[in-house]
């Protein structure tokens, strides 16, 4: 007897998921079998809201559910300071030390000329173009791998001859490590700790 | 700032999963995130159909789009023989060695007194009224542990006086195992050897 086609087809789309093969789906599938009707259907609108709602923040390009994201909303925030970071995941993580209150600039993504991936592919232009006017501080806080360095260096350049002082995150980071499994303390201290390259 | 309000509550709804927790998730909705749209409307619309249609077989109790399942239908098969399992999952892993012909009974359950499971709870008197005269053997296809000791035991009680062999599996199924891990062949073995019990 083969499976039936409503079980073989939800193992199937969520085998989408990062690191689940067939077998994790399959247990996830009995599991959600034992679940309330309820349940399951929150997790399947939910699916839906998220891919409806979710968004890059038109100033930052941070993931939001508005066209402009919290963090650019808000007015209290030291306007002279942007952290630049690979993706959101950072700024989120950033934001959970609570140590940092200036703005965010999210690249989505670093430049890996290997993987096809340029500077023009990346979220840098509006950061040029648009954001630097009153800026006296631009933080680098970019995995410090071959791509990120590339990614720092590639930015450091197209800024130098603007009056900005450029930082990066220094203390704490490990080489080729990830910046969002380091503990908050640790971030706290990188904040610190940032060196002035430019 | 917080996370996004979708994101935090897709990643919520994804820790009914069994073996995700909050950072699993997060790295679910990461992913998702670069999904097509398409694909995460595809495994929303896969989860309410799935709770939808899947059921228990009227006759068997195993997991079916229909009210009674392909096995079940099927007249083929060889109607003297009942294959006892504890759960849908050992009926789908038994099918795959493709070595046994009869058909199921899924009792959806084990005997537990410790997590109050009674016999009164598993699918068992359907089977003692309504399934056996024509049968002349049953399989014990159960899992080795205490609770499938004692469910064994007690549906060979309930069957004695009645002129029905009853076999349970017996090779190659190490002590405390689980029949689902175990690779094909072994099955295959253990439905060669089954052993004679009452």
């Amino acid at each position: 007897m083969p499976l039936p086609k409503s079980f073989i087809d939800l193992v199937n789309n969520l085998t989408i998921l990062p690191g689940v093969g067939e077998k994790t789906a399959e247990r996830f599938v009995y599991a959600l079998y034992e679940k309330d009707y309820d349940e399951v259907e929150n997790l399947a609108e939910s699916l839906k809201e998220f891919k409806n709602t979710i968004r890059n923040c038109t100033i930052c390009g941070c993931l939001s559910d508005e066209d402009i994201c919290d963090v650019c909303q808000d007015n209290t925030r030291d306007k002279e300071t942007i952290c630049i970071v690979e993706d959101s995941k950072n700024v989120f993580f950033i934001e959970k030390t609570k140590k940092y209150n200036g703005y965010y600039h999210v690249l989505n993504g670093l430049i890996s000329p290997i993987d096809g991936i340029n500077p023009e592919d990346l979220n840098i232009a509006s950061l040029v173009n648009e954001r630097l006017d009153n800026v006296k501080e631009i933080i680098l806080a970019i995995n410090p791998s071959i791509e990120g360095e590339v990614t720092s260096l590639y930015i450091q350049k197209i800024l130098e001859k603007k009056n900005i002082k450029i930082s990066r995150l220094s203390y704490g980071i490990p080489m080729g490590g990830d910046i969002e499994y380091l503990d908050p303390l640790m971030i706290s201290k990188a904040l610190d700790d940032r060196k002035v390259i430019s």
